[in-house]
This record gives structure tokens, C-alpha cells and sequence, in this order.
């Protein structure tokens, strides 16, 4: 008899690889983690968030319908007021702006921002998650950023679904790579398995890369050119987690305000990320019948997203004291960018490439190829012997046996680690790498 | 080429029979639904919400981790918190108390009741998800009472699984029937397909049935028994989420405290559905594997729930306002009940049989064979003529070509409508009934 019953998704989900970078940490309490994806803690708006609930609950009026069941689609005034926020950011205020798609302008159908599309999720995660399992079947291929979110990756492997990588440049996804990715998928005869692509579309995680307007609408131009040898519609699902955390250069629309995106184009987003983490409240704009499939998957899960949290986002949004603390939060971080940019030209060996982000939480760093970066590698052992935690490029990288998987860059996050710390912490890196360099 | 891309989980997750149900309420704005199962609305703890939410966001310094992500399977404090909380319950305040099995008693693990074993959840509902994710494969079959919860039948659809009914009795499933249910899948060979039992075992949604401790252990005992034929463990997953809502007779302990439990028992518990279903916080004990596959899932679902309403409700229960909130709601819903009793037996033909509940929210009543109350019936139709709503039996069992599906019964809630509403609710219902009858 077999000791245990689990599923086959039982047995194949994976420790997240992240848990044991924490686990390594916790062990050794003068360590300086820039392996963390978590967010500043000394900007976290406690007492916004205080003001805005003790308005949620201060009559049993506005009170006692936060603490009640919502509806599993979300509360309608905060997809409203998201709608708009969204409609906003891609269109600049104007109800129907033309972004140029390769020199052309188009009109944006309005309805892309109607409320009706929008669901309100546990975090950006949970609607990965659900479109996941609302659009692939164990077998199929997900097209992913060559190295992408590595908790995406887990939900692929846990789900019994494939990666193939499709490499990203400065600007996002090299365009010539991804039709040669889906030709060899055609001439195997797997383009039908191919749903979606996903694209971690602003200051990604792990890279920092933001993919620009122009790609995104070369990516759906592309799909949409393979759909009917794949037989069904191939969606786009842009990951906008870390959008609301840029510092520097202009905001790029997202996907949704392409030609062609309407039916296409799935988005997801997070009021959590620039504001309060612990909230746990994100969104998707999704096209049917993708949308009725990811809310009836929903009603399953939960029955619909804490509505003490979506008031929480109700009255911060409202009331202006959400886009203030972004605001902030922003100059935050363009600061602490600064400092680890510093840091970084002081103390790193020149053989060693790194990207600047313009927003979100990370460095990339590049060591020169033969000076492997991984887990069981010198450099990173070195690392951890010194006090000093990053996280190896490797986990970023999807199984994908068309390349050899790159083992020689480190993900560096400036996001929860105090100034000091940084500066500190680079140091140390610096001293590891110059060691082997 | 095809219309969607939807996965086969996509096409088959149904809109839940619920959403029917109300929106047909709301386009009756004089209609009295005795369908939902919302919580009392007038009873809801807005002072003491507050209160909890105004201290933890007194200060940065319990603020920032409020606010910040936790880890995935919870915060450490509310997790022993619960354990402890549950160990209490279970048996009565001794750290080893022996609740007898049939007729003999045993000293229960203390290990049972580790916060180790413990995972948060947002709702018990994710619990459910994600233990069935966990344990069963498409085409596994699980053993559900007969009627059960009807979201629970959603979630086996969605995901291609089957059910087994087994017949319910007043103080839980009959053994008899179980057994014979687990002989027939010996003979065709699908005994192998069985991963686990569903049971609600308080005040059950929807007939209101508390299963006692002597059938908990019976059904520990015959899982057991068949466990050799199928080749691995045979877990009973024991929803408990209507616990808190006892308002007359005395507590049963959980399937937990019963012999034989510590490796088999999955126990779903939540703190919302006594205080405030908006605030969407659950637990489950799990024994090993299923405890870590079911974290891992939980990681890629959303890392973890709202760590600020995890903190709501460490504050809640440390300083009693829980406590004390649970037992004004108990009292409430006491009365509740007895004006819905008082008004049934006023009202209803004798010819119907009915339930009263100990706990919960439901009553159950059975019209005689021959009187359909389906969503299709003339009963259904004109109590909604009549401004009246119930959610019909039919919708709470299962596919089971065993039997015919009874379509012949009702759930009356008394959960969220006025006592003034219950009266005239069942006044009208009682002439509808007494119309056909």
C-alpha cells in the first residue's frame, strides 16, 4: 500500500525555491537579504490604512456590508473605480487617446475599461492562478520571458503544464526569437497547445526589464498570425504587478490599449504591491468567455476577495490618500535605486554587467559566463558565508530543453532592505565577487 | 478554428445554481429570501472589528507586519491561537481528555493539535479547494453525504471529479449504506479512485444534521478497513464551518479526537462565518504529506492570507471580543430559529416534514413524494410569484446514478433575513404549500 493519496498536482508542487533562500536567512541573523520581494516596511501606510477602515467601520451603516459576504466577482464601486484608474493610466484622462501601434494610431474600443470585465482578486497571484487553470490543460505549453517570475513557474510545473522560453531583451521579448519559437512549434505540431503567452510587462521580475508598447503590440500581432494553425485564439496575459511602482521615465500603456487587444488581452494588476501587501487585493481585465470561466473558478475557491479589504481600497482610492502614498512610496524608491546604484558602481568588478531598473524592486546582474551563481555554486556559498543573500538567476529560468538554462546572474531587491543595508550589503557582494573575478 | 481556448476545467466549472437564485431575487424588490446564506446583518461586530483593526494599526510597530506579506501557511501566533482554541473544544480544556469510541475510550495525541499542523486560509471554502487540488486526480471519485453542500459539488465538476452519495441520517451518514457504497467500488474496481469523504459535520449545509462522535469514529473505522483494496490512506475531510453557530445542545468533538484520526482526518474550520464573512479567514489541520502539498498549492494561489486579517483576528481572540461576539451570535440566532420553528408549524401542511437544526442556519423540510420543489417546479415558481424565495433540495445532491436525485425538499434559512421577514417568509411559503397540498 502507498503511503499517502496525493494527486499527481500533489506530488509535483514544488517547494517554492525561494523558502529555502528564507530558510538559509533565518539561521544566520547579521545576514543583509537583497533576495526578498518584499516591500519597504518603513513606508508601509499604517495610518492611511487605519484612517480608511476606521471610515469603513465607523457606522454599522458603511460597516456591516464590509463585513458581509460580497458578490464573487468583486465589490462594484472599487471595479469601477479601477476601470477608470486603468483607463486612466493607458489612455492619459482622454476617454479614447490612440497609442501609436508601430506608427499607426487606433482608436481603444471603450468598453476594454468597462467595470464588467474586471474581477477583483487575493492579490495579482490568484488571478495567474485562475486564468491558468481557466485556459490549460496538464500537457500544454505556456510561451514565458527568458528568465521570468519564478512563482509562475511552480504554478506551470505544479500543474503539470510545459514552459517554452522566449528571450528578452532591454525592451522585452525579442520578436524574431518568438515567431521562430512558434514555427518549431508548428512544424512539432504543438501549436495547439499553446494557450497563452505570459509577460511580466513592467520593471519584471527578475530582470527589471519594461516591455515596450511597440512589442507588446508586435507579440499580439504575431499570436494572432499563428491562431489559426493553432486552432483556437492564443491570449496575452501581461503581468502588470509592479506598475504602479515606477520612479523614473514614462508610464507605458499596457496591452489592453493595442490593435487587437480586445479579445486578446488579459491583465493583471495589484493595488497591493505600491501600497500594503498584507491587504491582498489585486484584479484582472479579462475578454470572454475567459472572464465568466476565471469568476465561476473563483465562486469555488472563496466566493469573492475579503470585502473589509475592498472597502479598505474603496475609501484609499476615493478619498486620494492611495495615489498620495504611491506618490511617496516612489521617491522611496527611486532613492533607495540610487543608492544600490551607487553601491553597486563602487563595489562590483567591472566584469560583472547589471541592468538599472526605472521602477519595481530589483537589479539584475550578469557575471561573466564560467563563474556559475546558483545555489550549490562558490559565489553563492561565498555569499551566504559573508552575511549577504541574493537570488540566483537559475530559479528564474524555465525548463526549456531548446537552451541551456543560464546560471551566472543574481536577482538583487532593493525593496525591503534599509539604506544602510544596502550600501552594506552590495559591499559584501562586491568583496565575494572581486574574490572570483 | 474555435471560439475559445478554454481547458477543460474552464468549460466545465458551472455558474454556481446560487447566482440563479439570486438574481431572480433581484429583480423582486419585495421578495423575502430564505435562500441566502449570509450571516445575520443587524449582528455583525463593526464596534469590535474596529476596535481590533485600531489597535493593530496603533503603531508602526504592529502596523508594518500587518501590512507587509507573511508567510504562507499563516502567522504563527493566530495558528497557535487556533490550535489551541480547537484542542479546547475538542476536549473541554484537559490536555488529553479520552472521548470514547464506541463504547471505549483513548487517550488522543497531543500532536494532533500542533499549530504545525495548522494552516490559514482565506475562508474554510480555499481548504476545500485546495485539499481536493491535493488529493484527487480527474476521474477520482469522492464520497459526499446525500444532499451536501452544493459548492462542493461545483468544485468536484469543475475539476472532473466524481461523487458517490451516501445516505444521510439524523445523526449522520448511514454506516451501513457507507459500507456498502465502499463494497460496490471493491467489486467494479474503482476502490483506487477514492481519496477521501466530504463531510459537514455541524448543523450540515443543508439539512441542518450534526454528525455524532460514535459515527465519526465508524466512518474513520471502515475507511480503514478498505484502505489495503485501494492501495493508500482514505481521508476524511471534515468541514466543520457552521461549529461556532451552536445554539442548543451540547459540542461533539471533531473527528479529530476519534482513534485512528491523527493520520487521516483533514479538519476545515473558519473564524468569519461567526464574527464577519467579509473578513474571510479559515483554517485546516492536516497530517503529513497532505499538510505541505496543501502549503505548497497555497503558495501558488497567493502566498499566503491577508496578513491583516489574520492580525484582526489574533487581536479578536487574545482579547475575548471573539469570544464574547460568538456567544451574542449564538443567543441571536437561538431566537431566529425559534420564530422560523413557530412560524413552520403555524403555517406549514402537516404533510410536510421538517428538521430543526441545533445550529446553523438551516432548516430542512421535505414536501411529500410526488411534490416537486425544483427550480422547474410549480411550487418553486409560485413562491417566487409570491415574493418567496428557498433554494430548492434538488440542487444539493449529487450525479449519482445509484439512486434517483430526491427533488422534493427545501432549505429554509433563517441566517439573514429580519424575524419580522422569517415570519411573513414562511407565512407566505405555508400558503403556497398549502395550495398543492
Amino acid at each position: 500500500m502507498k503511503l499517502h493519496a496525493l494527486s499527481k498536482m500533489g506530488q509535483r508542487t514544488p517547494e517554492p525555491p525561494i523558502s529555502w533562500l528564507m530558510h538559509a536567512a533565518l539561521s544566520r541573523p547579521k545576514l543583509i537579504s537583497l533576495a526578498a520581494g518584499f516591500t519597504d516596511n518603513a513606508s508601509l501606510p499604517v495610518a492611511e490604512a487605519r484612517a480608511a477602515l476606521t471610515q469603513v467601520l465607523r457606522s454599522p451603516k458603511t460597516g456591516q456590508p464590509a463585513l458581509q459576504y460580497g458578490i464573487t466577482a468583486g465589490d462594484t464601486t472599487l471595479r469601477q473605480l479601477t476601470a477608470e484608474h486603468l483607463r486612466k493610466l493607458d489612455l492619459g484622462g482622454t476617454p479614447c487617446r490612440r497609442p501609436k501601434n508601430q506608427g499607426r494610431r487606433h482608436a481603444v474600443p471603450p468598453e476594454i475599461y468597462s467595470f464588467e470585465r474586471l474581477l477583483i482578486t487575493s492579490g495579482s497571484q490568484q488571478l495567474l492562478y485562475m486564468t491558468t487553470e481557466a485556459l490549460c490543460d496538464e500537457g500544454d505549453i505556456v510561451l514565458v520571458e527568458d528568465p521570468t517570475y519564478f512563482v509562475y513557474l511552480s504554478i506551470l510545473q505544479s500543474r503539470g503544464l510545459r514552459a517554452r522560453a522566449v528571450r528578452l531583451e532591454r525592451d522585452g521579448l525579442d520578436l524574431a526569437h518568438l515567431e521562430s519559437v512558434l514555427q518549431s512549434l508548428k512544424r512539432t505540431g504543438e501549436l495547439w497547445r499553446i494557450k497563452m503567452i505570459y509577460l511580466v510587462s513592467y520593471f519584471q521580475n527578475p530582470t527589471g526589464v519594461t516591455t515596450s508598447f511597440e512589442k507588446k503590440y508586435g507579440i499580439l500581432k504575431l499570436l494572432k498570425k499563428f491562431e489559426r494553425d493553432a486552432g483556437h485564439p492564443i491570449y496575452l496575459l501581461e503581468d502588470a504587478a509592479y506598475r504602479g511602482l515606477r520612479f523614473a521615465g514614462r508610464d507605458v500603456p499596457s496591452a489592453l490599449a493595442a490593435d487587437g487587444a480586445a479579445d486578446r488581452v488579459i491583465y493583471a494588476g495589484t493595488f497591493t504591491k505600491p501600497f500594503a501587501t498584507g491587504a491582498r487585493v489585486g484584479y484582472g481585465v479579462l475578454p470572454e468567455p475567459v472572464f465568466t470561466a476565471v469568476k465561476h473558478i473563483k465562486g469555488n475557491h472563496d466566493f469573492g476577495t475579503a470585502n473589509l479589504l475592498q472597502q479598505l481600497f474603496v475609501r484609499a482610492l476615493a478619498s486620494g490618500s492611495y495615489g498620495r502614498h504611491v506618490a511617496r512610496l516612489q521617491k522611496r524608491y527611486a532613492h533607495k535605486a540610487h543608492v544600490m546604484k551607487l553601491a553597486i558602481k563602487k563595489h562590483f568588478p567591472t566584469a560583472v554587467e547589471w541592468w538599472e531598473p526605472e521602477g519595481g524592486l530589483y537589479f539584475w546582474a550578469r557575471l561573466p559566463h564560467g563563474l556559475p551563481s546558483g545555489i550549490k555554486s562558490k559565489v553563492f556559498s561565498t555569499a551566504l558565508k559573508n552575511d549577504v543573500l541574493y537570488v540566483p538567476g537559475e530559479i528564474c529560468y524555465a525548463d526549456d530543453a531548446a537552451r541551456r538554462k543560464p546560471n551566472h546572474e543574481m536577482r538583487i531587491s532593493f525593496g525591503s532592505a534599509s539604506e544602510a543595508d544596502i550600501r552594506e550589503g552590495i559591499a559584501r557582494l562586491g568583496k565575494v565577487l572581486r574574490k572570483f573575478l
